[in-house]
């Protein structure tokens, strides 16, 4: 989420990116390799976790399990990279600016292509993705202090508990962001509208009551600057499937790379995540 | 949803139904196997689909690609009969009122506990139910035509696509329920809220845009009458899920009986179908 767009980045590019197809074909094509926050607004961004057809149903289980955090918004067949209820040409092996490779829970490098990575048994899962209601927060004029910051959003393991899934498990991770008391009334009701995205806040207020010692160490991303007039106010966060994939070691994953998500076909405001019929 | 109930039903064992654990252990024990219909009022109820782990994670692809039909609300571990999520003492084996059996797509009998059924390699996969949003549609004030006149919602097959995961497809079968036309726009609003129970309608009208030739020829239930100021409203009905697992034909399935559904822990008006923090 830090903004490192791919080089040589001219205005005929910008332009082609306004569409979604010329937003996807940059994307495809390398042309592209940055985050996405901010791209094709209104539409469904996801975290992304390829994993082996192995641990794809206990994966699932955990998710299905702990919605807040990993709201499930889309599946592929066991090796086939094509994610058909997300949009009717998607490629995930290329369709994501930029991917992250974990060995036996180990980070093992970050590429733009996965082709190479690919097997006949790997399995894409995709979940909901903050980007949704931060837009719609900013939308209704709630000011997202990190993105004015040009900061990642600050991250925290928590004690919240989650629903095990066999080898996955864990605690929360939440993201944070400081709203004048005034907000946080409209934010809950706004963010609730996006089941896929997260829903409504975990947690406003008191960080220790769900066992974050120190605002200003995040786990992950970076601390930003509270006012006097704001409280913290905290969201499940998808980092969580990610940590619980990580920490049960399992032999190969690959994730999006942090804020370069799948853009999708779908609209943020569906009631489900699947086509128009 | 014909209401036969268990025999010899005194108001002593109405008394103790009254409350969920009262209800849970009264069908636990055998005493009580009717069907489930306004009973525990609030709590989520729920479809129940068991079937063996070699077919459970493209049952869940199919149900995560068709969400309206097929809303998942629960999963268990492979060869256990809880469902830590649904209620902390689910014991699935005998929390139904009555259990249908099929193997390799027929039909092989009814029972009130699975015990003597159940492997060390099942699954089991819990999906909202049109009763939460019917019991809301009255409570708004919104009469049901088949439950004043004692019958068996009418379902039919369509030719609305579902999208295929791996030998689970074919198409929606949806229910119907004849609404007043100035009833219509409220019954999608208060429907609209619960995503984990079908939703909003999936069709208001003419039949046969959605390929139903005859309204009082229903493939499942029973026809109801209609009057002349009423339109048909058609919800996505779980019987799709049924559907495609008996057409696939996998050696063994165990859903409820038509209307004996589990009843969970879990509040209908959950934003997610989990218990809470």
């Amino acid at each position: 989420m830090d903004g490192a767009q791919g080089a040589d980045v001219t205005d005929q590019d910008m332009g082609s990116w306004s569409t979604l197809a010329g937003l996807r074909a940059a994307i495809r094509s390398g042309a592209f390799s940055g985050h996405t926050a901010g791209l094709a607004p209104g539409k469904l961004q996801c975290n992304i976790a390829i994993l082996p057809e192995a641990y794809a149903l206990d994966f699932l289980r955990f998710c299905l399990r702990n919605p807040k955090p990993c709201p499930i918004v889309g599946i592929g067949e066991t090796g086939d990279p094509a994610l058909p209820t997300l949009g009717p040409d998607i490629d995930i092996c290329n369709d994501l600016p930029r991917y992250r490779l974990y060995q036996d829970g180990q980070f093992a490098g970050e590429v733009t292509d996965i082709s190479a990575h690919w097997r006949k048994d790997m399995v894409t899962v995709a979940l909901g993705c903050s980007f949704t209601f931060e837009r719609a927060l900013m939308a209704a004029g709630i000011p997202m202090r990190h993105v004015e910051q040009n900061l990642t959003v600050p991250m925290y393991r928590t004690s919240l508990p989650l629903v095990r899934g066999n080898m996955f498990g864990g605690t929360m991770v939440v993201s944070m962001r400081p709203l004048r008391g005034g907000d946080v009334p409209r934010a809950v009701e706004i963010c609730a509208k996006y089941p896929h995205a997260h829903g409504a806040p975990v947690h406003v207020g008191d960080p220790a009551a769900i066992g974050v010692t120190d605002l200003d160490m995040p786990d992950w991303g970076q601390a930003v600057h509270m006012r006097p007039d704001e409280v913290p106010v905290f969201w499940a966060c998808g980092v969580t499937s990610q940590n619980a994939l990580l920490s049960a070691g399992i032999p190969l994953v690959i994730t999006h790379a942090p804020g370069h998500m799948l853009i999708s076909d779908i609209d943020e405001d569906a009631a489900q995540p699947v086509p128009k019929p």
